[in-house]
């Protein structure tokens, strides 16, 4: 039984004294995901599984009101395709994992690090005319980038799933529209529904994707201090266009290159979830986004099991036409071991029904987010449980704002951002936006980088660049980064 | 324009004429896929893409009822699990992608050809307990197998998109019931929604699973005279689970090795739909798998345009409350392009109207499978569309069934057989079940096999192997395969 007693045993690591350590257990104990034999690869268990499908879910409802629909491109990428768009190739180059080839004669072949290439070579063939545009397409699938360091379960590994959506239109203006438009509903995903704050803006010149005009970001600051990147959107140029002969008959009756965007998600996600709302005692998820919504755990003693048992029963059966319940009525183990089992686990409210509580015709709630406990009459329950899931969905994001915005620090000198950062906090600080100044910046103080260049600039009247003292363009956040 | 004339040409061969091009052009020209510059792979376009959703809805579902939980497991599998189970091995050893090393240190990996292996080891660390079972996961993933001959889009490709499911039980009872049940239900998932009939049965020695005890299989018989394996289900042996060390505490306190099963469909299917049901024009969809139900054909002259626009606008919205509606209003193109358009992409009803029509107020409603036509008054559109969709499903699936009972051919000898499935028909005939017999048959027939043992053997009292003439065991379906 030794196997068993490992199993019950909580999360031994505090949040706030090792975050790695904590993360980890959390994603494991709570059963999001396992190691895999091959290093820096992840099992994506049925528990987390689910999480992904429901913001799968919710996205594919986002783009089907956008008119993009879903396909699917082969894994395998032609060496030859992969070289065409220079930038792009050299900016990938570390991370392809490239297939044996079983003959010489054929070509050597990637294992997809990313899609553009072999979907642009798909759209040279599709697109003709002006009336064939736009063109929006995503795919739901796999990728592979196989330098990895630093691995992290959801965060940063060499297998990942992910979504990644690939526009063709007319003109620049059409394009960049749609890739803000975009970015608003990846704020809307990470805010409205997984309930982690993120800043809206543009990318640094030196974190822009290889081939773009300009890249977009959603981007959050996690509770150990860390910056991390939750989706982009990227203006792409026309290179693309060029290199694959993607050109279609204007509306003038000339040849044009079109103009194109791309956008992605991946499970990442998930691990911005464990990150912004766990806790010592293991996982919060917001209700929208709970493969769970609600765990039932009768307490009773042997004579009156029965009578507990069977209101508990009716209770499932009551709430499980509009939320999504479980009823742990395992007789093997103690309510505590429950108790502690689904908050690992996340689950956002607890149902208490003992046979006082049946007496006095009642329930108690108690919520996974702050251990808040009420007593209920039975006849208010449901209405109750909805305006609780509603509560915490919204707390979490505000607890999560609340954080960004007591971590946010103005910085005026290298050294008060550098300060700022060493303190787990965001700096806030006036950028030149030079490549250059930022590697600079970024060697010195072994990994700070601009994240996130605010569309919203609106307080500021940027003087002098934080690092290099040259004319600012605009205010950046700076962090490291996951 | 040359590129838009192209566009427009419809099928050009003949299904009774020319099977193999017919199927081609259908594929390519309904824009269901498109080939690879990667010889063997194929891209799924949105219009085919949007069918496997619809398999995948329905069946994740179904999936939900019977416990089965969705995960993720890696894409790559390292050489050491691949080689622990030696059957196995053997079996997919020469369809097997490596990707390079990166280092002479780091193991060589394999791209799955299936994920028996890759899921079994986490099986391992997940299972303790008979409290832990039965555990039953599935994932939805692509698939790489690469000496792929005779590539043929949606039906042999060395990548494709499928579903596997593996279950862990305690007792070989628990895993051979579930075997069936999910047999049953590609059956109903074949037969109920693709309107495609098929036999369920057993596989035969030298066609069972590597690493099966048995195998089940839902089988069809195509228009052009070929079987097709629509779906397997296969109770493994437990090998497996001794390879990878599965075990559990069982009640009784002893540790035992488990039962599992696999069983998975794939996009082959929507290659079942394509033969099965298409005809000289294009595409015939059942409508529970049509991503379109009704396309609406305005008919009318500059004089009457805005008025017909206008009828045609409001019955698209209100159709689009309970149908998938399209509504072509394209002014560049005239009815008949639309109709041959729409035809080819395989809608399963054409609503036209026209300016007579409004002031009759009545639609005009054609079905594609049979190209009948009606005049049905406005106010019974909504019931008539409902009861014609009935049909058009109901009748398809009659007219597949209709297709293999007459030709289903009794065979008492191996001459009767081969001219049988040389004139297109399936054999059905005694059998020994020897795998040496069958593969004597295969070779000197120059690839006839046993496809199908059915599972309803009622009218068959077995005499002589239709073959070598030994005692037969059952009945079997003979033909070329797929």
């Amino acid at each position: 039984m030794a196997k068993e007693e490992t199993k019950s045993i909580g999360i031994t690591a505090k949040k706030s004294e090792d975050a790695p350590e904590w993360y980890s257990q959390v994603c494991l104990k709570a059963e999001l995901a396992d190691y895999s034999p091959i290093k820096g690869c992840m099992v994506i268990r049925p528990y987390g599984y689910a999480i992904w499908q429901k913001i799968q879910d919710y996205f594919n409802t986002r783009l089907k009101n956008l008119e993009v629909q879903n396909a699917y491109f082969p894994l395998f990428i032609p060496e030859s395709f992969f070289i065409k768009e220079a930038e792009h190739a050299e900016g990938f180059a570390p991370e392809v994992a490239w297939v044996e080839r079983k003959s010489e004669s054929e070509e050597r072949f990637a294992v997809r690090p990313t899609s553009e290439t072999i979907m642009y070579d798909a759209y040279s063939r599709w697109i003709r005319s002006w009336r064939d545009l736009p063109l929006r397409v995503n795919q739901w699938c796999n990728i592979v980038r196989w330098e990895v360091k630093d691995v992290k379960l959801f965060i940063r590994s060499r297998e990942f799933l992910w979504q990644e959506g690939h526009c063709v239109y007319e003109t620049a203006e059409e394009r960049d529209k749609e890739v803000f438009m975009i970015l608003d509903e990846y704020k809307k995903l990470a805010e409205d529904i997984l309930a982690v704050p993120v800043i809206k803006g543009k990318k640094s010149p030196d974190e822009t994707f290889p081939g773009a005009d300009f890249s977009t970001t959603i981007e959050s600051l996690m509770p150990d201090g860390k910056a991390l990147q939750m989706g982009t959107s990227h203006a792409l140029n026309q290179g693309f266009a060029k290199a694959f002969n993607i050109s279609f008959l204007g509306r003038n009756e000339k040849t044009i290159y079109p103009f194109q965007n791309s956008w992605g998600v991946s499970t990442r996600l998930i691990g911005a979830i464990v990150m912004m709302h766990g806790d010592d005692n293991g996982l919060v998820l917001p209700p929208l986004i709970a493969p769970i919504h609600i765990v039932i755990v009768p307490i009773y003693f042997d004579k009156n099991k029965e009578k507990v048992l069977e209101e508990a029963e009716k209770i499932y059966s009551k709430l499980s036409k509009n939320f999504s319940v479980k009823l742990d009525d395992r007789s093997e183990y103690s309510p505590g071991y429950k108790f502690n089992h689904w908050e690992m686990k996340g689950v956002p409210l607890r149902l208490e029904l003992g046979p006082k509580d049946i007496d006095a015709k009642q329930i108690v709630l108690v919520r996974r987010d702050t251990g808040a406990k009420e007593a209920v009459p039975m006849a208010e329950m449901e209405s109750k449980i909805n305006t609780l899931l509603s509560e915490i969905q919204k707390d979490l994001l505000a607890k999560g704002k609340k954080f960004i915005e007591t971590h946010t620090i103005n910085a005026k000198t290298t050294e008060e951002l550098k300060d700022a950062v060493s303190k787990g906090n965001w700096a806030l600080a006036d950028f030149c936006g030079i490549k250059e100044c930022e590697a600079k910046l970024k060697e010195e103080t072994g990994g700070i980088t601009a994240r996130v260049i605010p569309l919203d600039q609106k307080e500021s009247k940027p003087s002098k660049c934080v690092h290099c003292g040259k004319e600012a363009k605009y205010k950046s956040y700076f962090a490291r980064a996951y």
